[in-house]
């Protein structure tokens, strides 16, 4: 492997104990200053068996803070994990902001060892590699620091460590069958780990090579590179200028809204027959759906009073209760505020089998983050790809993903808010929260116009619903969800 | 069934929809207040296949601002969730304080089916339901109000129900083949409800009856039962008293940490050569629990300073990474602070096969909680009761439980507060706070002699460890665990 280490004698034990004596009290003054500027902080290990990633992990835990730690290691993906995509015990793991995740066998284990093996090919390990750069990239674009150490031995020395651990009854049980036939994999492993390394090695998630052979030096190594990296995070942060919030834009002359013809309507009777219809038609593909073990995920936006919650309960009386859940997104709660904005969407994926069904969703972070500034520029720029990508992944799952912006009119709006302050128990639904949004009518129109351009993807579209009558407008949604369904399903 | 609700005439449309109205502004505000004093309120439904359970729930979610509830439905568990108590599932799932959860095929399901159809027996279905009052007893007892609703309907009827929906292409896929095998129990079903209704209709979880069949009195008369319980605990609630903190209790003359003798030492050579082999015992133990699938609980309690997150250290070094999790009690977050005290730790209850450690426990309730008047005295009182039917589900669930109290002396304490202030990176420990515990000494010790006295049970007894030397309290840290392993395993 080119990129190896450099082979270094270790240290002295008296040097050691005095450095190690420093150093963690530099580690916890980190660790607090970490915590003040609600940074993530993502460690992961990868490297060679027997390289002591996992004595690696102890040492730190050791050192350092175990309240504002957690230690995150993974075997093979548990039926429940195995039903969603691969990254969502991932995304379910990420420490909160903070906090210090040290994660071994993670993101990177599966697509390593299934290379070497010769279980995936060149394309399939470079597709993996490259949602593993998006993953990383999202991470850090929302403010993690990430650091990943491949921790480095020669096979020579490798082959020492394991004969010295199998020869020890007390130690022998450390040596798995696996470990030997890792080791007779040596070369190859060697092989595509430097390309793993080199590909995966970006300005925001940098590798550091770590040379296992010398013990005391090794942990030194890693624990000092991690004082390094979070001081000058923590020295960055502190330097950078408060977030402005965005700047409002004004329209584009022509929005993807204008085209929507705003008239349609349905007769009652008509309604009638075709919501019967249609409710019957979706219990029946839900019912397949679940055999097959196809999930679901039907996201609503759309402006206040525009009829969010009607169309949902039309899809919900379809449904077996035991397959749904309804995600309400309201304002988030303190676990999901210290967590990536995606987060609080990860956990809800539904198993196999199953719906979930988000009023509102992760398109708040370009609507009402956008507008209202509680993200800064750069964040909801960005998040267009973020979103994306996401949708790419629940998309390349075999996730049945409808999305939908139920349209009215501003006339409409206002008749429907004066309607519902009439209805004793309608009037709760309107607060000075819509009446402020109905201000910034023109603002919101400027970023659904942009967000339904730079993310209805030929895997995600959106479907734009003209909301001014409901019956056409519920019958629209019950209509695409079904065939979203048909052609998932046949 | 004797407690079977009269028969009555369903109500007019007209009338109805003018109680609807007025209903459904009232359950708004009720849901408002519920909000407003942070309780949760569980609404639970059974009853005959047909009676339109899952109708119900539909009509409630139309009628009540959704951001406040949650639909909760089971099928057959989980992978995730069979390596688990059975209850693991409901705990999770419990609404946080203000919310409304409605939950369907819930925790009678399984006993009721089984025991119609003959699957359990006598003992196990009177088990189960003492278990489910226990369960409903906690979450009462901590401010959750709970209403369970059985809904009725007469054979004959529910024979008209299936077959009319059976006839309709529509609405046929409605009808499964298990309701026509449940309709054909009838008798059966009527029997087991019956028993089932009486032996758990307790003051704090009542069972309410409901006619369903008649289709609009049925929705009012749930929506209004819970509109009354609402009401009527809002105003209990208002009424009450602020609670006040626990009176401090002097100390027994004798407590049970008076009889540890501790002077108990170890020799560091000797230490080490134990170190090594308990360690390697613990590993061997921990990958055959593993394989058989036995999970481990590891709890440990103690004086600040009293070495546990040392002792810790020495069991996870035994383990594979993969399969273990520490879990440090700190300040509880707003999503744990909004639930009963008990969720926080049912959620980290690990799967089959794995060690779960926590570091602090449940038992803070009746220590540092009752010391600092954080819950009232009746709360911490009922605890002792409490905590003993969790462990006992964590132990009928075949998890190997240690309980460890690591006891120092004041003394001691004293000399390693003093020496952490000494060395740089161990003077973080050491707070204000710990001074002020120590102030508290002689409440911790009658605190700690209630709670051992209390909760030292057969099947999970208290470890005290004589603590003043660290290498012997480690190593009988690690012996007990590699002898309750064994005792499990053998």
């Amino acid at each position: 492997m080119s990129g190896k280490p450099h082979k270094r004698k270790d240290i002295k034990k008296s040097e050691y104990k005095a450095r190690v004596s420093e150093l963690r009290t530099k580690l916890l003054l980190a660790q607090q200053a970490v915590r003040e500027h609600g940074v993530p902080v993502i460690v992961l290990f990868a490297g060679v068996d027997g390289a002591g990633k996992h004595e690696t992990v102890d040492l730190l835990n050791e050192w350092m803070d175990p309240r504002l730690l957690r230690t995150c290691a993974y075997g093979p993906p548990s039926e429940e994990e195995r039903e969603r995509p691969a990254f969502w015990r991932y995304w379910r793991d990420q420490p909160p902001a903070g906090q210090i995740g040290l994660f071994l066998s993670a993101w990177y284990s599966v697509p390593l060892l299934e290379q070497v093996k010769g279980i995936s090919d060149e394309k399939l390990f470079q597709t993996r590699l490259t949602r593993i750069n998006h993953y990383e990239k999202t991470l850090a674009d929302n403010g993690a620091l990430i650091l990943k150490f491949y921790m480095h031995l020669g096979q020579k020395e490798q082959l020492r460590r394991l004969r010295k651990l199998a020869a020890d009854s007390l130690t022998s049980w450390e040596v798995r069958p696996k470990d030997w036939e890792h080791w007779a994999l040596y070369d190859r492993f060697m092989e595509v780990s430097e390309h793993l390394v080199k590909t995966s090695d970006q300005p925001h998630a940098r590798w550091h090579m770590i040379d296992a052979s010398a013990e005391r030096r090794r942990g030194l190594d890693v624990a000092e590179t991690i004082l390094e990296a979070i001081e000058s995070r923590v020295a960055m942060v502190r330097k950078q200028a408060d977030t402005k919030p965005a700047r409002p834009r004004r329209p584009r002359k022509h929005n993807v809204l204008d085209r929507l013809k705003m008239d349609r309507q349905l007769e009652k009777e008509e309604y009638r027959r075709q919501l019967v219809e249609l409710r019957a038609r979706l219990g029946r593909l839900q019912r397949q759906a679940h055999q097959k073990r196809f999930s679901s995920i039907f996201m609503l936006e759309g402006w206040d009073a525009g009829g969010k919650g009607g169309a949902i309960r039309r899809i919900t009386s379809a449904l077996d209760a035991r397959n749904y859940q309804v995600i309400p997104v309201a304002a988030p709660t303190d676990e999901e505020k210290a967590h990536h904005y995606l987060w609080r969407f990860w956990r809800h994926i539904p198993r196999n089998g199953r719906v979930t069904i988000y009023d509102r969703s992760w398109y708040g972070r370009v609507l009402v983050e956008r507008i209202e500034g509680y993200c800064n520029e750069d964040a909801w720029k960005r998040a267009y790809d973020e979103i994306n990508q996401f949708e790419s992944e629940l998309v390349d799952d075999d996730i049945i993903l409808c999305k939908f912006w139920i349209h009215i009119s501003q006339n409409e709006q206002l008749r429907r808010f004066r309607e519902r302050e009439k209805i004793p128990y309608k009037k709760w639904k309107i607060t000075e929260e819509d009446y402020r949004n109905r201000a910034k009518w023109d603002e919101y129109v400027a970023a659904v116009d942009d967000m339904v351009r730079k993310t209805s993807t030929t895997i995600a579209p959106w479907t734009l619903i003209e909301g001014n009558q409901k019956y056409y407008a519920r019958i629209k949604v019950l209509r695409t969800v079904c065939e979203a369904m048909e052609a998932r399903l046949s």
